[in-house]
């Protein structure tokens, strides 16, 4: 099939350092390629792809030094380039929120939408309804809580490539913390497990501005322990090792999570996660196989003292089986070829179900 | 004629405390009525008017107490119902940047776009190239400097609903600072020229959460002086009586403003101005007539003495004859006209001069 995946312009594709959408996006369209598809990636021009690249800003957004620049001038002008070049596509698959639906309402059929944030905000019903026609994805059942009624076509878990994640069978002596710090990440509850194990905990993680003041208030202060290492932000280079040495990732979130990255980027390196009964987690984490599913600090403390005795192949297996970029462009794929097939779909496609 | 203006949803229509581009659209949708025209406002439903109003949001964005919130959904909402409804007017005159310009493009000619921020933004002129159809309109000349080759129909600069502001005769004794405080609106200018001339200094100002850090470190200790009296941020209905019993307005800018609305409001109570020159200040103030323009700390302080003396009534009939709110509103039924009769403006329409 001839396709195009249209990236949002705030990372490079894929990110160089933290950013999830952006890194899924390369993972798909390079599985796509892989599986033998021509495809066309609408992104900024610091995108590394093995598709072709049409480039529609000379550099992401976030990392651009200029002063004054426009996020919806920015989308719109590369949304206006994708809708002029639509005849050139099977099928265009989104990746940019709702920005594109004022734009492509005549060949709503011959689109994919994937949303990849949390969609519990107050405007996003009222647009959703005003917009039934396009197919959307969502990346966990979770997700879709917020607006049920939206028109579904499928449930596509995320996936990453096989080869960046080295499988680690003997691990070191640390856990492990990776993401953003802000307050619904909690931190805090991950290195409060450490010092109750008397277990080093090493954090990966990026500050935004919006969120210094919760870590130096906050976080800071929890960092002097001899037992805690804070590493600052990490690239996919290092992530593998990173994740790879742990003896399991902690992922003690207080939030609605749309999905989980991280989880199945540890699942990848046969890397167990003891994490809280939130949002997506309950679909990515087999309780018992690639880790634990707590609900307090207490369940937390006892996981991951069980989850050091999991065996680490068999999380490497399951994140084969489910969570690779080619398991994820295969689900996609069938989607493509259901819709551009006219099939309706009255009752969702459920792809990529466990 | 059958009008539609269209708000930004960010604030009330009018403001209840800062906020520029939503006071313009409720000056100009009643001045519009008072002409004699059918006006339909599509904005927040807290809007205060007196034409028909389609309420497209409970409330305003920046009030709304909502922890989770899509200026852009809510802005699309609102462009989708305008765009179902469109057939009912003869003119629709849009007031939110760029946001419309996936969705009428099949209209253009029956659309009149008023650009109220800054443009010259990276992201800009690219758009701006790709949709050359919308007629713009400036409220400076200044302001198209960085789009020069748009698609210009007319520069109409700002007004006011004259019975807002009363005329006052005989000043107090301070110098008066309105606005929002941060770097480029340069409170520190203004505080340094009371201080040389041993005049009070009144500032009725906004501080946002951005510029929270400006002020704390460069500002608040400058407040300490028995001259300086901080006010805080007022409405519309003390800023009459704050600019009226002004000796001046200063207005110390450092940064291409492209109309500066307070200007106006001081020039309705008779109060001269102060103001740097910088964009659009020298096609606002009549040098010598209604204030003064000046480039430097010293012109500042001989300016505020020589604006003492000006003409306070000759002040208000400049404003009578050039920024009302009804010169505005016909303004731009000049242009309406013009428009929908299907007149092509290769020499664009030139209205509002000087």
């Amino acid at each position: 099939m001839k396709i195009a995946q249209v990236a949002p312009l705030y990372e490079a594709v894929p990110p160089r350092l933290y950013g999830g959408t952006e890194r899924i996006v390369a993972h798909l369209t390079d599985a796509l390629i892989g599986l033998g598809h021509e495809v066309t990636l609408f992104a900024s021009a610091d995108a590394q792809t093995e598709a072709k690249l049409i480039p529609v800003r000379d550099q992401a957004l976030r990392l651009d030094p200029a002063p004054l620049k426009s996020d919806l001038a920015a989308h719109f002008s590369m949304l206006h380039e994708v809708h002029r070049r639509a005849h050139e596509f099977d099928m265009i698959h989104f990746h940019v929120d709702l920005i594109h639906f004022p734009f492509f309402e005549d060949i709503t059929q011959r689109t994919v939408t994937t949303l990849h944030g949390r969609l519990d905000l107050k405007d996003l019903a009222e647009v959703y309804r005003r917009w039934p026609l396009y197919p959307l994805v969502s990346i966990s059942q979770y997700q879709r809580r917020a607006l049920p009624l939206a028109n579904w076509a499928g449930t596509v878990p995320h996936g990453v490539s096989k080869d960046l994640f080295r499988f680690g069978a003997k691990p070191a002596d640390y856990l492990a913390f990776l993401g953003r710090i802000s307050p619904e990440k909690r931190l805090d509850r991950a290195i409060a497990i450490a010092k109750r194990l008397g277990v080093k905990l090493k954090i990966a993680a990026k500050v935004d501005a919006a969120d210094k003041e919760y870590f130096t208030q906050m976080i800071e202060p929890l960092l002097s322990d001899p037992l805690i290492e804070f590493v600052g932000e990490i690239g996919d280079a290092e992530k593998s090792a990173f994740l790879g040495q742990a003896i399991a990732l902690l992922f003690p979130i207080d939030w609605p999570e749309p999905f989980g990255l991280v989880m199945i980027e540890a699942m990848a390196c046969g890397t167990p996660v003891v994490a809280w009964r939130c949002g997506s987690v309950p679909e990515v984490i087999d309780d018992g196989v690639t880790g634990y599913i707590v609900a307090s600090e207490d369940e937390a403390v006892a996981a991951v003292q069980q989850a050091a005795l999991l065996n680490r192949r068999a999380i490497r297996d399951v994140f084969n089986r489910r969570f690779t970029g080619t398991v994820m462009a295969s689900n996609y794929l069938h989607l493509y070829q259901t819709l551009t097939a006219g099939m309706d779909f009255e009752e969702p496609i459920s792809v990529g179900a466990k």
